[in-house]
């Protein structure tokens, strides 16, 4: 066990809520097909010019005040994001430090690896943690409005934008990381892809390259690998875990992840209808809410599975502490 | 200590060498002025539509060899450039864990932070080993040439392109990280930097905001803080250090650096002069040329030491096995 405690969490959504039945409507599509095809019935979009800096920020301060604790007080922050950050350079960690006053006080950077970003961070989080550098911090922005446009339908109706925050810290008795297990397969092409516009000089936008019954079958073959590779560490089966928190593409998807995995719906926290496709901050904010809303026991065992486009997986079994 | 052994280290440079003297010529300015201003005799640059990924596996594959040891091996590639790879979705380093054949058998994501991504990355990798996820390979790809413009010839006459990669492993007797300090003040506004075409939807380049002795006095009053920190850590003085490998920006910040930190030169290893300023490909191909061209005794103590936009910091000071 890699020993370490997650003290808090927090999430954000932007002010602006926009409904399904909005974009149906203007696209002159039947709404209500396309909330039942997506399970998508709302998502947040912020404003233009917003910084993801701020937006991580507020989501890192709720985290902190979750833990009860001082930003002077983290070593470290991973900011996570699928597209960049506010800038190419410097990384954006090192804004996230200084819109919470920090100088000199912390390190910072940031990691992506698409939708999988929040489960790889956990990951570096608890492995510094238990190597003395610690507490870390993990704040995750993702705009996805910034990367769709209306000409392309299938990403335009359900991306949404959302920020989260998880703060990874030193253990108390028996809690911590009974397994963590990643793997990848950049040998099929990418599902999901963008390019940069650093290297095509022009504005880009996300592309789904398959059918939507392809990404599903993909993803779903990837997060059972996960799944099974993490149990398997940690000589469990799935009938000892008590809270799944997997990724949730949509809410469509999501009910085939459930159903592949074979897990009971009420152990899992869906938050896709509401916030739509947020990619590596869908974990995190159902982990939020699970931490909420829920009555988690001490000793539960809480497994966070994710997939990306790569196609990377990976899965982080969690105990809590008392 | 953290108990982990370089395994293996490689380095590559594009084909094509630009001389700062062809550079000077194409200016109409003094060619012996602009090296005696930059220390910068020579640069590589790749050819346009360059994929980082390739670049990258090629390193990577010397690293290997350096090692002895077959890709199906690692557990962990992480990909570090400062201004994202060749796509924004997915990870660049799905894409370098594709072109060495991998399948199933490796984690990978991309981490960032400047001139800084390579120490940062040392250290996420030297954490994963102790506890229980490693080989960890780090692969750097840095091409400058693609953020540069001759309108603007400070960057235009120093950035260069290159890769370098080091795996990290299982430690044999007495060898691993004595110290690793890290710090960032993102407070100050950043010396370098770069916008993200994604936000602003127009081409970008690198900027450099201040005069070069502003830029200096900040990277060198950041390198001193990293080395007294790693050192205080470590219960050791400079003079205990065998090797120091600063980043290096520029052959004129390098021989400032080297007064400031009060380090004799014969224990640097000077690259700049003939690679140009390679981000953070600066520190891993110095070390690659430390371990391939001098004699490193059996128990040395070696600095990594790197400053880069944010202001981000940080040290790795490592005790070489027998």
């Amino acid at each position: 066990m890699i020993p370490v405690r997650i003290l808090g969490t927090a999430s954000v959504l932007p002010e602006r809520r926009v409904t399904t039945r909005e974009l149906g409507e203007a696209l002159g599509r039947n709404p209500s097909a396309i909330e039942h095809k997506t399970g998508i019935r709302a998502r947040h979009w912020s404003p233009p010019g917003t910084s993801m800096a701020e937006l991580g920020a507020q989501a890192l301060r709720g985290a902190l005040a979750a833990a009860g604790l001082d930003a002077r007080n983290l070593r470290r922050i991973l900011f996570v994001s699928s597209t960049g950050g506010d800038v190419l350079i410097p990384a954006t960690a090192n804004r996230v430090a200084a819109a919470l006053g920090l100088a000199g006080t912390c390190d910072a950077f940031d990691l992506n690896n698409a939708c999988m970003g929040f489960v790889s961070a956990f990951d570096v989080a608890s492995r510094s943690v238990a190597t003395g550098l610690g507490p870390v911090a993990i704040v995750v922005v993702e705009l996805g409005s910034r990367i769709i446009s209306v000409e392309e339908p299938r990403p335009y109706l359900v991306f949404g934008d959302a920020a989260a925050a998880a703060i990874v810290g030193t253990a108390r008795d028996g809690e911590g990381v009974l397994g963590a297990a990643f793997g990848n397969d950049g040998t099929q092409p990418s599902d999901v892809w963008m390019a940069h516009p650093l290297v095509t000089r022009t504005a880009e936008r996300v592309r789904f390259e398959f059918s939507n019954q392809h990404i599903a079958e993909v993803a779903i073959e990837a997060l059972k690998t996960a799944t099974r590779a993490v149990l398997e560490q940690a000589c469990l089966s799935l009938a000892e875990v008590e809270w799944v928190l997997p990724h949730q593409p949509n809410g469509a998807m999501l009910r085939l992840i459930t159903e592949a995995l074979g897990v009971d719906p009420a152990r899992i926290v869906p938050v896709v209808e509401e916030v739509g496709s947020v990619g590596a901050a869908s974990i995190p904010i159902s982990l939020d809410r699970l931490l909420r809303t829920r009555t988690v026991r001490a000793g539960a065992r809480l497994l966070m599975v994710g997939v990306g486009a790569g196609v990377s997986h990976g899965a982080v079994l969690y105990r809590v502490g008392g």
